[in-house]
């Protein structure tokens, strides 16, 4: 019997949207044999497989799909709102939105160590995720949007990978994975042929505690919006340069120092804004983007002017190895 | 009558090797008419000003011109070295090299405000200065290389010049300042035609705390060694680029601060190395230098692997104001 775990070397890799449609249709019946009258759970993050794998069910399913969507504050600027839009409106789902961004900043407040920001980002997810699905009765299966690379990337001892690992047992949950044997292309060709909006399909990699690794060391308040915003800066000025979808990843980082600057005549002590593009094939050995002298005179200048409490702005020329693309 | 502290219409810009060599006669006769058989005391830093100024008084007097060197350890790889060599061997000066390192860093240990690392620095080396002078009897003349922008500057109320301000009362120096009515070009004109070396002649403007401001906030040894390399690094690199001379100003900075890095499959977490490299001709407004991608690579990578406890290398694309040139 084929091991519900293998990709079969039959299946035909998804590239075109009449594969992918076939795809969706598949899927559709096998949830709806999987689930029958019942309801699935979801946390939805915003990220590209959780966001097509509730599409997915909610074709399958409609309302009877539940997804959680917990503000923890550290998502990127328009995020949480895009969410609510696609899923609240666009899609036929019991959405259900969690503001804990006081909950999340007020765990971390004065805490720097990387690993145990993590875990308590990891922690707070859980009891929040866990608190929903207890008010929730009568739910019986799990949605994740657990992808191929994930699976052998388990396989390998590489890393253990739940989507929401670390759920309470008692919640004894059956998980729907429609994606779980695609390729992350693939993903985002289910995810067009679904009808997701283009930012969603098209999101780079993010980490799973946000922000919340580029507000490096104990993360405050305002140096937290000043990530944010200078992080939306550069991608809008990389979107208007073209650079959507060909660099693989971007973003600003906003380390916990300061240095003395001067702005009208008067003395400022400001954080610096990092840059960081780089490109890569593996996630394993990364180059940086070369970026015209121009485009990082653009960008410098907004958020020079733009956001608040910062004087300086850097590029970070370093490659992995030697430097990672995350600060921590 | 003449002002002394004006510099007269008449005078012509010294430009040509022909035009110093008739300064540099006249310079040597009024010392000789100042000091008469008296001797001169005078701190050398090894920047252009002090070099030129104590080159034209060994001219003029010879081994009565004794000059004292403190290294604070915060002088740049190879400085203290080229100050002893041109003027222990090459002038014919009485030279008192004083190895204050111990004494600058140990009294610089765990103090992080700008203000008072400029404090303590100025005022161990008055301290120490004065007390080579007290050991150096009978020595009733102080050689100071004050320039004609330092004087304008005093008369216009921004700054109160002294080359070594603050020296104690009962020293009571008359002041022998034979190049207080050049401008910078001319000084360097000037100390070409004395034979100095063109390293010494051409040196940056550099902060009168060394590299004390640029290992940003509490100064340590070892991160104190990571600005000293790395900044001798990036000197050879734009040396052999045909950058120097060309650019305004260069150097690195290192932050307190450190971030995640991979090396040999292991974890680091250290510095990271700021470039700085900027133009300017007033020094009130400041671009920075378009470093081409290839260069930049080239000293990122030898940074990477020759300075200890480094991580990271990034460019500070801002410009002054906004930032500052240097970072404290």
């Amino acid at each position: 019997m084929q091991d519900p775990n293998v990709r079969p070397e039959s299946m035909k890799r998804i590239t075109t949207e009449e594969l992918a449609r076939a795809f969706i249709e598949e899927q559709v019946a096998s949830i709806r044999a999987q689930v029958g009258k019942g309801k699935v759970l979801l946390a939805l993050s915003g990220g590209v497989d959780s966001s097509v794998c509730a599409a997915l069910i909610s074709k399958a399913i409609g309302s009877r799909l539940c997804c959680v969507h917990v503000n923890h504050g550290l998502l990127r600027k328009g995020e949480p709102e895009q969410v609510c839009r696609v899923f609240g409106e666009q899609f036929d789902v019991n959405l259900i939105y969690v503001d804990a961004v006081d909950r999340f900043l007020d765990a971390l407040a004065g805490v720097s160590d990387p690993e145990r920001k993590r875990k308590i980002i990891g922690g707070i997810f859980i009891e929040v995720f866990a608190e929903e699905a207890r008010k929730l009765k009568g739910i019986k299966f799990l949605g994740q949007g657990t992808i191929y690379p994930d699976i052998l990337e388990s396989k390998d001892g590489i890393k253990a990978h739940h989507n929401v690992g670390g759920l309470p047992e008692e919640l004894n949950f059956e998980l729907v994975e429609p994606v779980k044997l695609l390729y992350k292309d693939e993903v985002r060709v289910v995810g067009r042929a679904l009808g997701l909006p283009e930012g969603m399909v098209e999101r780079q990699p993010f980490p799973g505690p946000g922000l919340g690794v580029r507000c490096v060391g104990a993360i405050t308040r305002d140096r937290l919006e000043a990530v944010r915003e200078s992080d939306a800066i550069l991608r809008e000025e990389f979107a208007a340069a073209g650079l959507q979808g060909k660099v693989w990843q971007y973003f600003t980082i906003v380390p916990d120092f300061k240095s003395t600057g001067i702005k009208d005549g008067k003395r400022t002590f400001d954080w610096p804004v990092v840059i960081r593009a780089i490109n890569t094939t593996d996630a394993i050995k990364v180059t940086i983007e070369e970026i015209p002298y121009e485009l990082l005179y653009k960008i410098r200048d907004r958020i020079l002017a733009e956001v608040k409490g910062v004087n300086r702005v850097l590029y970070d020329l370093t490659p992995k190895p030697v430097g990672t693309i995350e600060w921590e």
